[in-house]
């Protein structure tokens, strides 16, 4: 299962080179993330990302249907390894890589991935 | 007096005009809002924006010297009037007025403004 | 006649005081704001932003159903005043007055607004 | 020889964890790769991102002193890599690679390092 996300893009996205700005795939990524695990049932409690990796394919521009295709590809101890596909027009333009931790933010600390969450996460692994 | 902020442009605040994006204008003027109200000693606890108003003279472009004057225009029972005036090069390139309420967040309701903060206010307020 | 814009909210556009941040419905603003006059048949060329008020009537959190409704407030010679209705879940969250002016960024000077974009405008003027 | 840029925070750059947001780190690296690449003198003409891998050691919050310390980590033919460390109060709070490639915006192609830039970008490289 793939989870897909439509984004909406803003003129706001843009920087002076006339595309989006790099650092707005992080939103995207971030906005198809957050409606991908919060939107699970159960949902984990509290996350934090661990790292992000984006590699850039295409520029995207104002006036292109965009979406964010979400996938896991490798559910750990406490941490999740997500593998989103940004499209624009049908086309890759970017693949970007990333590690959410399942954290308690009142303790400050890690927590092990819960059972019911992992077993909702099997369902979206690559090639699973 | 005034409350005089130099602010550090980024290369994310430009759009594809080229030029800093409008909505960028409201970030500089709650950046400077603040760091001079809770800057203050006594500071207000908790405040929420109620209006703000950008009049925009120049545009502004990476590279330039940026630097936010803020002044009080009015004290009210809960709210404080705002005057900020955004020069670049030493040139105006906005002016803005925002009024901002004391606000309780646990509550959810508006506070009046305190005494020390009032007396502190004061010594800001234009052509005080 | 209403332009009305649904809009996709963002985790990134929320802030510490854990509401939409207030530079962000400048933001709306302009989203809804290019799709509507941009998108007028014939559409107006160049567009400069010459001021921007708004009156925050409540605050907004993600999960909500957020769209803008932009209707046309005056028809000038080179500008035109906007009037932008901002509804979270069907409640009125803020209000925007905004005028654009009709800009030639190449001379760097406001240019009348044509007489077929005026036309089109007409039609979505309050009261009308 | 590292490129030090000390990045003035805001109150935007945080989201409702209370936290600076993650795409933040994105902009933060853009701020000081933009600041370092083009001062260099003679300075690149176009450049484009074509990778970015951020690794998050530690959570940044208001406050907080922060600077970025941009290294040079490869000179290839067309691209540079770059490694950048973001510190917050004198602690590491993120490593950041990325490889931006030399490129011709009006051809839309990669173009070879220009040798005087990469005589003043060896001064930077990592252990050199």
């Amino acid at each position: 299962m793939t989870h897909v996300l439509p984004i909406q893009l803003r003129f706001r996205d843009t920087d002076r080179f006339g595309h989006v700005n790099n650092a707005v795939y992080a939103t995207y990524a971030e906005l198809a993330r957050v409606d991908f695990l919060f939107g699970l049932e159960p949902a984990p409690e509290g996350l934090i990302l661990a790292s992000l990796k984006i590699d850039f394919r295409r520029q995207l521009h104002l006036g292109q249907e965009v979406e964010m295709r979400t996938r896991v590809a490798r559910i750990g101890t406490t941490s999740v390894g997500l593998r989103q596909d940004l499209y624009a027009d049908g086309q890759l333009a970017a693949e970007i890589q990333s590690v959410v931790v399942v954290y308690d933010y009142a303790r400050e600390t890690p927590v092990p991935v819960p059972e019911g969450v992992r077993a909702v996460l099997e369902r979206y692994v690559v090639d699973a």
